[in-house]
């Protein structure tokens, strides 16, 4: 069987001069809202631009070798064209398109786990998320090496023996980066639903990022946002949520303090907000062309290639980061996220009509809990009930 | 419209020896399956076991305030018993269920930021994940604290000053923690899918943790395979698994070094594998009885209150890891993938039933690629025309 999430849709997202219509898969309708919501507002603005600054993939064969490290690295040097030889028949579509193995080092871990070692490769997948791609290519890398490190004639026989620990791509792929941002001058943030002057709201909101890059409670919950909006299209895509969280919340912690993913700068009279994340996406193979809806996704996106879905994907997290925090330094997040909770709070207490109407007049000026709209349509029931006796 | 997603059951998951049927939401086959074999491994070697260690939440009302911090501090205190009489219409209710705001405190944070403070609050909100009680609780606590400086008379008027930033709930929850662990003797490991003895095992499987402890790159694919698990029962659920990746990630970096999540111990002739790990769930409130699917998910786990939740959740997180790490250590994990992915290939290469058995035989000892399959198919389709000719 199947469990259905509501599929969103954020229209009039205008991204590097070009307007789209952007899917979103996500259980919180609120999320939707303040996308729409960020993307109206900065169509007015010059719209959101996103380029992406690299796409390497990497991963790792994992090995313990005892011996001297030295010989160990000649080894690897002289080995390494017959190993990259070895997986021709592994690579040879990948390379058609564009991609394969960009590079191969050993590196000696023996720091972190006496005799500990590995294989880094990088890797470019073009379209492709390409996680089987790069695991099925590690692990026949991984074979080989074992193969050629036992038979090596040169090593004694203590050195032939090699354990290989595992093959296994990396999710934090770091290199694999797209930036997104919008600007403009801090005046044209004037707007009626701010409660304060641009310039007012330029700085509270400014403040409240550098907030979310300092303090960790407000951090998590700040990138949690621009994950909100990152995971909805990831899921609308059929790509793969866990990975694109696990990576994004890792590079949060690069420099051992978890902090904001993404920036805001004042500077000659002008607001930029500025978003960073690594995003390793695909267009082609996985689901993305299994699923039907994630088809259609795509279709609405026009067809994007991997690099277009990774700017796509980093514009809607600024656009639900914009929205959130926006809300949070004017009006507060509650009284968005009430007004759509009133909504399920209804169909919870199974209101009809009528009833949801008067609820709704009765608290648009008050703090609405399941508790208050029951108490209240236990009221209205009763003082209702009299006449249809 | 809704977006599927499929829904798997993994049965016979024996946690605190009780047998439970386990939902899961993930596009992933191969995970269910994954879980499903873990389950069944442990279910002989006397199952898994879990306890909530503490389920304590936190939000935070930040804001900015020129002064001498000691007069700030004294003015909080003498305002705390007003602060938190101010809220108690908005509590009344969670209180009757033993939960509520549990302390508030003030915090001098004007290192991160020039005069910024903040009100940290700590709350219990029992089944529920508790979000919208806890932004609603700390608005009005933002709200009347603003009011209340604004209005002391003891203070000079510029330190009557105050800028609220934003009030609104954390979702780092280091202290809603719990712990899942499997625990054997060495020589119980002992199964033939291994492929290696009990004691090489342990150990190697146990070797693969320690590197995920020390690696990011491979602590991040680690924890990510954790998250699989901990997620297809978030969804399944109701729950917000935006939260829980944002926080469980942050959490694996609290030291400074971005960390795996579970630990492997092998003392004594006995084999530890554990996880610990912060989860803010809820079982009532939200989308819980809102999605009717979560309403059958929460009913196969026999309606659990949101600590029982929570030791399923980390066990089936658990579960995925030790199935994840054990194929890495033994077969290599595209073995199992790659028979799961094959499934999808031939589904997106429209082969009919004759043709995927053909080529299951075909591949069933060789790599799979797509483009390796296609081929296989396109000669297959070729040898077969003439005759229909």
């Amino acid at each position: 069987t199947n469990f259905f999430a509501p599929y969103g849709v954020v229209p009039n997202f205008l991204l590097n001069n070009k307007v789209h219509c952007i899917p979103m898969v996500i259980e919180e309708s609120s999320v939707v809202a303040a996308s729409a919501k960020a993307a109206k507002f900065w169509l007015e603005r010059g719209g959101f631009k996103a380029e992406v600054v690299s796409t390497t993939k990497v991963g790792q064969v994992h090995f313990i070798w005892n011996g001297n490290s030295e010989q160990l690295f000649n080894f690897f040097e002289e080995s390494k064209a017959e190993l990259i030889e070895s997986i021709s028949p592994l690579v040879i579509n990948m390379n058609k398109r564009g991609g394969g193995l960009l590079s191969l080092e050993i590196k000696d871990c023996s720091d972190l786990e006496e005799g500990y070692y590995q294989l880094h490769g990088e890797f470019e997948t073009c379209d492709a998320m390409g996680a089987n791609f790069i695991n099925s290519v590690l692990e026949a890398i991984g074979k080989k090496w074992q193969e050629l490190v036992m038979t090596n004639l040169k090593f004694e026989q203590a050195q032939r023996d090699i354990q290989i620990v595992m093959c296994i791509l990396s999710n934090y792929t770091p290199n694999c980066l797209v930036k997104a941002w919008v600007e403009c001058d801090v005046s044209e943030l004037e707007d009626a639903g701010l409660g304060m002057s641009a310039e007012d709201f330029a700085h509270k909101f400014s403040r409240a990022v550098r907030i979310a890059r300092k303090d960790v409670n407000r951090a998590v919950t700040h990138n949690k946002g621009i994950f909100n909006g990152i995971d909805a299209v990831v899921l609308a895509t059929g790509n793969d949520f866990r990975a694109i969280e696990a990576c994004g919340h890792a590079y949060a912690s690069r420099d051992g303090q978890y902090r904001s993913l993404s920036n805001c700068i004042i500077e000659n009279g002008k607001f930029k907000f500025e978003l960073e994340i690594p995003l390793a996406l695909g267009t082609v193979g996985g689901l993305t062309s299994l699923h039907p809806m994630s088809k259609i996704s795509l279709d609405m996106l026009g067809m994007p290639n991997a690099k277009e879905l990774m700017m796509i994907t980093a514009a809607i997290g600024l656009a639900q980061n914009f929205g959130a925090v926006r809300s949070l330094v004017t009006t507060g997040i509650q009284k968005g996220h009430m007004k759509m909770h009133l909504t399920n709070i209804l169909a919870e207490l199974k209101a009809n009509v009528d009833e949801a109407k008067q609820i709704e007049t009765y608290f648009s000026d008050k703090a609405i809990s399941v508790s208050g709209v029951k108490d209240y349509l236990k009221k209205l029931r009763e003082s209702v009930s009299p006449k249809s006796i």
